[in-house]
């Protein structure tokens, strides 16, 4: 089964049908960026207004935020960042390709059968000890001759202002929690919350990684869906608990199979220092295991960096204890890029009919689907009905028409796209205001009134 | 009327209910960059969601994408943003100060009540000669002697890759347009669209203007909506019409006051060598009429620049008549922070009450406010069936829920942030499953059954 998902079939699957383009296709391209066609938009942002919807809408305790992409660059000098957010990285003397120092360490911990591979952390010189201990060599030439490991900072630099002395450095966020943290205090004086509450956001973000890949796996370019959870020191873990089961039930409700997960729970070696616990949620591309989902408790860690070097109070007073306090704080960081490619992966399958045809299929959650619907109509004759059906659904969903080809044609192709029902328009339909509803999955038709079509389509997107 | 809507009562206010803050606050900001906070982001959402759906999604033509920031820089060779996308500017050589040459320009223009003030296009030497024979002196210190012109190129620059041979000068994109006109042939053959069909795009962009200002009317990260229309040759100037009318209807539609816009036809002289035809909407701002939409019939420029440059064939063949032919662009272009203030602006009153008491409120079309709705419990013992009603309401829709002080303070609170609808749960609501509910424009109330409450509101969102 997991053999027919490979990334090749998803890749081209993408390409073709407009899920995603490679970047600048025309001129050749730029290294690993990706742009959303039609049908990649429409899912993204579905994605997106879904995890929209479960963090912040429904949430009795949740606000959003959309904060600038180009900050005051004190924010990462405060947060570390600039110091220190770097690759460790190294050349091969023989053959001088370059490498991630932690990357090579990790692949020698997998190789080992290592349930857990994970450098983080890992100061140069202990990866160097653990590369010369292993013997390990260049993946590349074979010899084992390697240059001193160095850092590379992994912001994107950019400059800002025109006049020769007003001209400043700054970067492009490499995540989208600072925004979050920056505005801790605005947003809470402004919405009149009090803790327990969280500050959602969704935007993107860059880090210019040495070794993206894996399709819209790792890029360059990356859009995030962050919330920062504000509450009281000492609830900390019971809230961590609480937003590690809502991230599970997110990926469950909207279809994600259990197998294709995993939840890792950090020990306390691999825990940063100031986390009190994190779980990374884990999904099974066919490139193996990959992060999804960053769950962490992290303390007062970033306030309290925001305000020594900022020199702002950012502080909390219970209005009924009198207490006061730095909250503590549970941050839940999805992949909005990644995401998306989980579930194209999750929906993916190649299911053999009865005449013995194989027809591709992308079992997507119709909240999820790029199209709700595709109105088909039988005949070109009936065109006039059918762009009036068009007309009356895409005032609500996002719809396709299609009057090219066979029906079986025309249905393998919304299958292949992930549209959960094709309505077909046909001759009847002019007497009985009705049209035929095919399902995606169980290949099932029944009739339904036109009146009911908007209805019939509504409650299916429930999740 | 109009002296009611100050620039800095609307910004006073967007800083105080968490519209908009100043981005990287606590540490002083970042020249003219601005936060979205909690109301923010959920008004500007619903612009951009109120442009897709009638841009893309209930279009039959048109697709929607969504691409890279950053491009490979042979994008901006191709349209001359690499050679020509710059700003005049001149120093006073007496008080050193630094200005755009072309803004003196248009300032003196205006002064002398010219109704289009406009330097666009101007050479160096047009805008010299202007200078020196209208003897336009320093606005800072009144003296009359400059530096020389010179071009300052708008768009940020940063680099990507990190080996030292790899490591490429790339740019963040000054217009969303590119990313479209690049993937045209991709997203024709993937979406199988005939001619005539669009591209709609929204997305950040970034310009390093010397003079941002008003707030977030002109910022350096600024957020574009815009379609790029493909028309065969000889159709365009109909098309054209058809989406300035249309942009037009999606003002007015979400309840733009007609005296608050104009229309502004190029003439000639203004439009661009390449363009048939260009209409500026403005908006009357506080501080003056400001572009709002730019629509552009702009031929077949764009796709040809990049068929010179790329080398690839941007041809489309039609499949009835067999034509090939290069096609010709409708380009209408949207500020998304603009159009946001514009209704910020269009929304704002302060109206007198019958007690003389004055009440600021933000008359939005309901699908742009950022609430729905409120529910306010009458007393704190409400809360339970309260929250019941709230539970039901934000599955579907952003539901405030207030229970902190008086009725009618909770009351000017929704009206200052635009909340169509103030529900109110009493006692009689645990009797009779109702509540009031009150309309923000009109101040009336009637009473609704909590089963009928989301259909209520549903029908308020159509626009």
């Amino acid at each position: 089964m997991v053999l027919k998902k490979s990334m090749d079939k998803i890749v081209t699957l993408c390409k073709t049908r407009g899920f995603v383009f490679p970047g600048s296709d025309i001129y050749g391209g730029l290294a690993n960026s990706w742009d959303y066609g039609p049908l990649g938009v429409e899912f993204k942002n579905n994605v997106k207004k879904a995890w929209w919807k479960k963090f912040v809408q429904e949430s009795p305790y949740n606000v959003g935020v959309d904060c600038a992409i180009l900050m005051n660059p004190e924010v990462w000098v405060a947060t570390g960042h600039v110091g220190g957010f770097s690759d460790p990285l190294m050349d091969c003397k023989e053959c001088k390709a370059r490498f991630r120092a932690d990357k090579l360490v990790e692949d020698h911990m997998t190789s080992l059968g290592a349930e857990v591979a994970t450098a983080d952390g890992w100061t140069n010189e202990e990866l160097k000890d653990y590369l010369e201990k292993n013997k390990i060599v260049c993946p590349k030439c074979g010899k084992n001759n390697f240059t001193d490991i160095r850092k590379f900072n992994l912001m994107f630099k950019t400059s800002q202002g025109i006049t020769e002395d007003g001209k400043s450095d700054i970067y492009l966020r490499p995540e989208t929690a600072q925004g979050i943290f920056v505005n801790f205090k605005n947003v809470q004086r402004a919405s009149r919350k009090k803790i327990p509450f969280g500050i959602g956001q969704v935007g993107k973000a860059f880090r210019n990684e040495i070794t993206p890949g894996n399709f819209i796996f790792r890029t360059r370019e990356f859009e995030q869906m962050e919330l920062e959870f504000f509450c009281k020191p000492g609830t900390d873990l019971e809230w961590f608990k609480y937003w590690k089961e809502h991230c599970a039930s997110f990926l469950y409700n909207l279809g994600m199979e259990k197998e294709n997960l995993r939840f890792r729970d950090h020990d306390k070696e691999e825990l940063s220092f100031y986390s009190n616990a994190t779980c990374d949620i884990e999904f099974l591309f066919p490139f193996g295991w990959g992060e999804l989902w960053g769950i962490a408790d992290r303390t007062d860690y970033d306030l309290k960096k925001h305000m020594e070097h900022s020199g702002n109070d950012l502080s909390y007073l219970d209005p009924m204890t009198n207490e006061k306090y730095v909250p503590y704080c549970i941050e839940p960081s999805l992949g909005a890029d990644r995401v998306v490619l989980a579930f194209l992966v999750n929906a993916y399958d190649e299911e053999e009919l009865e005449g013995g045809d194989v027809r591709t299929v992308l079992h997507l959650h119709p909240a999820l689907a790029p199209f709700k619907a595709a109105v088909l109509p039988l005949s070109k004759k009936l065109s006039e009905k059918s762009l009036e059906v068009f007309g009356m659904l895409s005032k609500k969903f996002n719809v396709d028409y299609d009057e090219a080809g066979s029906i079986g044609k025309r249905y393998r192709r919304e299958d292949e796209i992930g549209t959960p029902y094709c309505i077909t328009v046909d001759f009847d339909t002019l007497e009985d205001n009705a049209v035929t509803i095919r399902d995606r999955d169980t290949m099932l038709q029944i009739r339904v009134s036109i009146d009911e079509l908007e209805k019939f389509i509504e409650e299916k997107l429930v999740f």
